[in-house]
C-alpha cells in the first residue's frame, strides 16, 4: 500500500477567477485539532496574523510559508494598476510582529520583502505573479528541505526501533514530511517503519492533538505520554533517540525550542540516547552568536490554568509560562539540516553549511 | 497575625449520638479542588475504597490515614454483641487493594489488623474503642511527624528563598503541614516565608489543583508551572532546592514518588539544585532492597486524552501511563524524615531511622 501523500497545512488558493488573485491562505486550523479538521481561508493580512499569532498555522516552517503566502493578502482586490510595493512591504512588517521566537518567520518575509523591491517597477500583475513564485519557491524548497532532512536523519537511525519526540515538528509545521517526523516518514515510504512515543506538550498540547493526529493519519504507531513520563519511557530502555525541530538555532548550535527540549536533552543524554536537532537552514540565525540573545516569548497563564475550557488551578494564581527554551549545544549530538549531519564544533560545521546554501 | 491551622484532609466523624460510632470517614474531594471545597462522608468500606481508588483522597500518608478510619465502617450499626473482628479484618484485606504503590496503606491496615486481633476477646463496643483509638494515633503520630519532618527539612534551607515541589506532598496529602511542604508552612509560622514553584504535574494536576490552592489557603506565595517548565526555571537560578514526597522508599534509599519525579532529579543534579525527599517512617519498606521491586500503578488512559471534560488526543491512540517512577538513590541528596536527615549512604542510615523508631 502506497502511504497516503503527506498533508498540506498551508497553501495558496485562488478564487478561481483564473488568475491566482485575488484568494486566499489556506491553512488547517490547528487549534480544533484532533477533534475537527477545519481549513480556514484567510483573506487579509489581519486574519494570517491572528492566525500565526493564536496558533492557528504553528511550527517554523509552516509559520514562514503562512507569512509569505500572507503578504500576498495585501495586494487590491482588482489590478487597479496601482504599485503593490507599498502594500506588500507594509504586510511584511505587520506579520513579522506575529511571533518573536522562530527565524523562519522573518527569513520568509526577508525573502518577500527582496522580491517585492525587485519587481517594483513591473506591472502590478506581474508583480503579483512575482511574488506568488517567490512564496511558492519558499514553500517548495522547505518541501525539498524536509525530505532531504528525513534522508539525512535516517542515517543516524540504524537500528532504532522507537524515537521520542516532543511537540509537533511534523507535517503540520511545516509544508509536508515535517523536520523532526521527517525520518520517521520517509522510514515508512522505504517500508522500514520506526515507532514514535509523543510527548504531549504542555500547555498547548501540540503532541497529543497533532503530532498523534498525523501519524495516526498515516498509518505510524504512536504512543502518547505526559511530558514528565519521557525520562521513564528512556529509563525502560524504550527509547532509541530523540528527535526535535528548533524554532532558532545560534551560530554555536545553541537551539531554540518549545517549552521542554532543554530537559529533554539533559534526560537523554543521562540516559546515554542520542539526541538530534532536525531543522532547516532557514531556521539557523549566523547573527546571534550564542542562544543567550534569542528572544524567548512569554505567552499568557490562562493557557496553563484555563487551557481546555476548564479552569484547573485556582484563579489569581502566578504562572510562568515561556513558550521556548534554549538547549545548550553540547546537549546536542547532531544537527541535521537540508545539507546533511551536523556534528559538533557546530560553529565551523553550521557556518559551512550555511556557507553551501547561499553558495 | 497568626497563620491559619491546617487544613484537616481526612478526619473521623461521629454520627453525634453520643458514641463515637456509627459515623463516617470525612474527606475533602480532592477531585473538585480548586473547583469547589466539597466535603464527602464515606459510610461504607466500598465507599472508602472508591474514595482512594480514584484519588478523592489520595497522597500517601492521606491513603493510610482514610484507610485506618475507613475499617471502622465496617462495623455493625446497632452494638449487637457480634465480635467484629471478622468484618475488620475483610475490611483491611478489600482496603489493601485500592492502591498499589504507596506503603504507607499497607503500614496503616496492618496495624488497624493487629489492633483488631488484639481486643478480639472484649466487648464489642470496646473493640470499637480501641480500634478508632488506633487510627487517631495513625493519624496524630503522622501530624507529629510531618511538623519534625518541616522542623529538620528547615534546617537544609538556610538561606533558601525559592524551593520547587511536584505533586501535592502536603496538608491534603497527610493528616496536617504534609511532608515536602511541611518546612513551608513551619518557615512561614517562624517568619521566614519561602515561595515554592508548582510543577502542575500531569496527567491529573495535583500540582496545578492542590498544591497551589493550599498554599494560597495559607497565604505562601506560589507560581505554577508546566512540568516541561521545570528545567528552564532551574537554569534561570529560580530554584535553590526541590523538594519532593514519596509514596515508598526501599531499603537503599531508592524512592517511587508521583511520575516525573525521577526526572526531577536528573534536571536538579545537572543544575547543581539539591534534591531531597521528604516523608515520614512509615513510607520506609525495609523489606523491599531496591527501587526495582517496587510496583508501579499503571492508570488508564483517559487520565492523559480525556482528563478535564473534553478530550485533547485522537480516539484510540496508545497511551502509556504510569503513576509512579523511582529515583535512585544517587540522585537524592538527602532523605529526610520525623527521625532527622539521613544522608548516603542510605541503607544504614534508614535501618538507624526505623531501628530509632520501632525501640
Amino acid at each position: 500500500m502506497t502511504p497516503p501523500p503527506p498533508l498540506r497545512a498551508v497553501d495558496w488558493q485562488s478564487d478561481g477567477t483564473g488568475l491566482p488573485f485575488p484568494g486566499a491562505v489556506r491553512i488547517i486550523d490547528q487549534t480544533r485539532l484532533p477533534g475537527e479538521l477545519v481549513f480556514l481561508e484567510l483573506r487579509t493580512v489581519d486574519a494570517v496574523e491572528e492566525a500565526i499569532r493564536s496558533l492557528r498555522v504553528r511550527g517554523a516552517p509552516a509559520i514562514g510559508i503562512a507569512a509569505a503566502y500572507g503578504v500576498l493578502t495585501a495586494m487590491p482586490p482588482e489590478a487597479s494598476g496601482e504599485d503593490i510595493t507599498p502594500r506588500v512591504l507594509a504586510a511584511a512588517d505587520q506579520l513579522a510582529t506575529s511571533r518573536p521566537t522562530a527565524v523562519n518567520l522573518f527569513y520568509a518575509l526577508d525573502r518577500m520583502r527582496l522580491a517585492a523591491r525587485t519587481v517594483s517597477s513591473l506591472h502590478p500583475l506581474e508583480q503579483g505573479f512575482a511574488l506568488l513564485s517567490e512564496a511558492r519557491a519558499i514553500r517548495e524548497e522547505d518541501e525539498a528541505q524536509c525530505r532531504a532532512i528525513g534522508r539525512h536523519g535516517l542515517s543516524l537511525l540504524d537500528g532504532a526501533r522507537t524515537i521520542l519526540t516532543h511537540c509537533n515538528a511534523g507535517g503540520l509545521a511545516t509544508s509536508a514530511y515535517g523536520t523532526a517526523l521527517a525520518p520517521v516518514y520517509l522510514a515508512r515510504e522505504e517500508g522500514r517503519p520506526l515507532a514514535v512515543i509523543a510527548d504531549e506538550t504542555r500547555p498547548l498540547l501540540q503532541g497529543a492533538r497533532l503530532t498523534t493526529w498525523e501519524l495516526q493519519q498515516a498509518g505510524i504507531e504512536v504512543t502518547l505520554i505526559c511530558d514528565n513520563m519521557a525520562a521513564q519511557v528512556m529509563n525502560e530502555g524504550r527509547v532509541d533517540a530523540v528527535l526535535v525541530g528548533a524554532d532558532r538555532i545560534a551560530a554555536n548550535g545553541d537551539t531554540a525550542n518549545k517549552i521542554g527540549t532543554y530537559g529533554l536533552s539533559i534526560l537523554a543524554r543521562a540516559h546515554q540516547i542520542p539526541f538530534y536537532v532536525l531543522a532547516p537552514t532557514p531556521t539557523f540565525d549566523p547573527d546571534l552568536p550564542t542562544g543567550a540573545s534569542i528572544p524567548i516569548e512569554q505567552r499568557g497563564a490562562e493557557e496553563v490554568t484555563c487551557g481546555f475550557g476548564i479552569c484547573t488551578a485556582p484563579a489569581q494564581v502566578a504562572v510562568y509560562n515561556p513558550a521556548f527554551d534554549v538547549t545548550p549545544a553540547g546537549y546536542i549530538d547532531a544537527i541535521v539540516c537540508e545539507r546533511g549531519v551536523l556534528r559538533p564544533p557546530y560553529e565551523p560545521a553550521i557556518a559551512g553549511a550555511l556557507e553551501r546554501t547561499s553558495s
